[in-house]
């Protein structure tokens, strides 16, 4: 059949090219609203009962969320999905698994009014928050209208917007040094494009930039019937679809997948061999990849050594 | 070979799934930041001599650029790369064709530094706007600082966020309507998948996501040797990479490629078939693709209907 020769020229010829861009190593964002932002995500007062923070999901020092199947919110309450990280989040088209925040602002007030996370609300946080005569003098000299519910939420996502990881050996080897990855490596990259992961996993957050079905070729349902996209657009056609994640930093973000149903590194790459591409995994091959994916984690960001006034 | 056979199922299976997602039709932004950026965005007074605003060379009545190879500047002096739209620029990794800019904010100003472009800079423009007391009003209103030069490029920002075009045909498509696109662009979409094009041109903006050399296949130095990303990563690796456009609104936006050599959409199809997939275009391929790119046109935003108080 001609379209098969074509396709497979096509193909033959898109593995030369890379379909991901490095992150910038000199990420812009306004400093004194991000270190206000951040004082904000370490701020268990955000919660109810001020035991949890955004930071106790999104665990800075650990890939930027939890290593748990689902994060505990207040009251010993368990979450219902698994947390994504935070690093590299404004590079998501949307934010939460099924994308229901169209930026980080909107997101970050949603937990605080969830009830099994932060149960609390954003009138609630303003008040105490107003309280501290700290954050009175700081959103000052930051806001027009000093401390206000969007204030809270825009110095959070600056904060966010910081929260970028660059460096990793990929996007060295992205970069023109092609001795960044070992043989291993780089043979487990050529599997990923050549597996098809790239079709979905691609751009600068390799993933991040569009929804698809969890269970292309073989069917998945999770244990909670989680629809993810369907909730937002209350669409048949959109059940089971979610927001593709971001690969980057994947070697700190156990445990894998929208339910934490999977593991470790090979358990979802196997996963997604059989559910996304309706191949019978090959072990040598997994292995391979899961070593060029270990080469997706970066460095630190400068924000995070950056001590507040 | 293995590969091939896996190749072929991968690919097959692959064109069942749809990898863009349309655009949000409820796009959130601050109104009222973003009714004084629509302002300035059409506002003269940036420029040296008060003849050029943004909106000179990014029409928004007509896709967000202006019909020419090269925009003019201040003097009738000829810009050296085609005006990008403006518009669903949001969903872009960077700024620019090179991507010299990591947000919206931090492209605003540029325009208004270069000499060929606005010829002025933020000192002047401030100087001239502080003289205009609507403008200090509206400044006061919304900014701690009132009227300052991040806050210039902060609204302009804000508007460019308005600026979705949703509900496109395909976007009614891909949200689950099947008569949205007729025979001939169902099956010009099919080919865009089967011949690759959304290897590069894929996620909500269909393509914004990354850089790619133009030139993949075959040679191409535009007459005016443009290096495209090299110029911010001087990376000899990066010469004639360039951020692949979105293709929304792509109807509205001739001429083609960063250079404008692309008269029309046939032009660019036929020349990205030679160039980045290294295939002969067939006339009667080309033709279908470019119905199906006509169903990417989008609703005008909301924005622009909205009159300043």
């Amino acid at each position: 059949m001609r379209l098969y020769v074509l396709v497979i020229a096509l193909f033959t010829s898109l593995l030369q090219a890379d379909l991901i861009s490095p992150l910038p190593t000199d990420t812009k964002y306004d400093q004194k609203k991000a270190l206000l932002g951040k004082k904000l995500f370490n701020d268990p007062r955000l919660s109810a009962d001020d035991t949890i923070s955004c930071a106790s999901c999104h665990l800075l020092e650990d890939g930027g969320d939890d290593n748990i199947k689902f994060s505990f919110g207040i009251n010993a309450q368990e979450g219902v999905i698994n947390s994504p990280t935070v690093f590299n989040s404004r590079y998501n088209l949307s934010q939460f698994w099924d994308g229901r925040a169209q930026d980080l602002q909107a997101q970050a007030s949603q937990p605080i009014h969830n009830p099994i996370e932060m149960g609390s609300n954003m009138d609630e946080v303003l008040s105490k928050l107003k309280k501290d005569p700290e954050y009175s003098v700081e959103f000052k000299s930051i806001y027009k209208d000093a401390i206000t519910k969007e204030n809270i939420t825009d110095a959070i996502a600056e904060f966010e917007k910081a929260l970028v990881t660059p460096n990793s050996k990929f996007d060295q080897y992205l970069r023109g040094d092609k001795t960044a990855l070992n043989k291993e490596e780089k043979e487990g990259y050529k599997l990923f494009k050549e597996n098809g992961c790239i079709a979905c996993h691609n751009g600068i957050n390799i993933g991040g930039n569009l929804y698809q079905k969890v269970g292309i070729l073989k069917t998945y349902v999770d244990k909670k019937n989680t629809l993810g996209r369907y909730n937002v657009t209350k669409k048949e056609k959109d059940k089971y679809f979610f927001k593709v994640p971001t690969l980057r930093n994947i070697e700190l973000t156990a445990p894998y997948l929208h339910d934490g149903s999977q593991k470790n590194l090979f358990d979802i790459v196997n996963f997604m061999t059989l559910y996304q591409i309706g191949m019978v995994p090959d072990k040598e091959e997994v292995k391979k990849i899961v070593s060029f994916l270990k080469t997706l984690t970066g460095e630190t960001p400068k924000i995070m050594s950056i001590n507040e006034k």
